[in-house]
């Protein structure tokens, strides 16, 4: 087991954060860690708003879905797909491909898990947040974000003050299909979910019994953000 | 700098492997580190095709463009977004949203970032296969997959037989923007376009000499994937 194996699996989102700021070396070095991530065809597609206005953290943890630790946490960033700065290179670049939006969205979660990753084996701890994808209109006004540029999610970083649980996730058996897809296990589902149970009832001191089927039902039950597609489409991206 | 910061900064994408296959118990480490990224809403949407198969791995190299290493690596991945699972088990789901794309491409990127830098503080190395996204249809036949799981890249893994230099990626004052996005600081993209351009004349001995700049004008000169949109929604994904 390397180190890097060791911090990956200890990972569990940290909410709530020690009044104590990161240094700027610190910043620097987790920054650097996420760019030295792989970038599909060398676009280079992403960009990081580092939020540091404290007004400006307060209405992202309030449109995030009120997430104190956005505006709480040592730092935050919101992580972006960027077509626009090689528009400013490239005045004619041919955007608005689906293709472009999945490339921006999937190396930018390539660097950000760089950074987490970073982070985490300075003793840092941190949580993404999706929430911000709850007003997109807002966050990208605030941030001043402009045409091909969609903010995707948020992370949280400082030093953590709670040590919580790692959370169990669905088994490799379910998850990794040899050679082609194969359908779902009943049996190995039913064992996850009684893994599930267990681990809200005592993490929660019993208030909480809830199976993962359970949570999905709840879940998929309802509808999952509506309007992102005409925003996506309002930013110029993914009309072809 | 801790041994992950290493790590991640050491990343070069590798292309040429040692005819040596991975032991079991390493493929689980990495898979498991995979499984231990952030999963939005608890919701794990991401499924793993492993292709052991050889005839698949060929054709697999085939439709990404005759990329003879998908074919020679000991371990090829294709990193699926997958809301089919969810279906088998809540029938009446709501799926569809774009929203739920995004979802599937970020947090599958998150995992598969954690499998490679897992693999790669094991002494392998890999590279993202973006070409497979050449032929999504043809790659979906042969993996069998079904509605609503869509293959975003594949993954080669194996032990390097080649020890390419680091690619100089844009500096962090010109992809972190505090508070607000900011325009592209000219000088600065000349700055690195110049590192790029001694980049490729000392790594193919003068024959390459091309700016970042140069680079993105021929990549967004043209079409991307035009048949993307089409792919995605036949997938009954991103339809609303």
């Amino acid at each position: 087991m390397t180190p890097v194996v060791e911090t990956l699996l200890a990972h569990r989102s940290i909410r709530k954060f020690e009044d104590k700021p990161l240094t700027e070396e610190q910043v620097a070095v987790i920054i650097d860690c996420a760019r030295a991530a792989s970038s599909s065809s060398f676009i280079q597609c992403t960009s990081i708003i580092r939020v540091v206005d404290k007004e400006k953290r307060r209405l992202l943890a309030e449109y995030a879905g009120n997430q104190a630790y956005v505006a709480d946490a040592a730092e935050f960033f919101v992580w972006c797909l960027d077509f626009n700065r090689h528009l400013q290179i490239k005045p004619d670049a041919q955007l608005g491909f689906t293709e472009q939006t999945l490339i921006g969205a999937i190396d930018t979660a390539l660097m950000a898990q760089n950074a987490l990753a970073a982070a985490e084996s300075m003793g840092l701890g941190g949580v993404y947040i999706g929430g911000i994808r709850n007003n997109p209109d807002k966050v990208s006004a605030l941030l001043n974000l402009p045409d091909y540029v969609a903010p995707l999610f948020g992370l949280c970083l400082g030093y953590p003050a709670q040590d919580p649980e790692v959370k169990p996730r669905l088994p490799a058996s379910l998850i990794v299909h040899t050679d082609e897809y194969q359908a779902v296990d009943k049996e190995e589902l039913a064992e996850y979910d009684e893994i599930v149970r267990h681990y809200y009832r005592t993490r929660t001191g019993g208030t909480k019994e809830m199976t993962w089927s359970e949570q999905i039902d709840g879940t998929l039950g309802k509808e999952a953000r509506p309007f992102m597609k005409a925003f996506i489409e309002s930013k110029g991206l993914s009309t072809k």
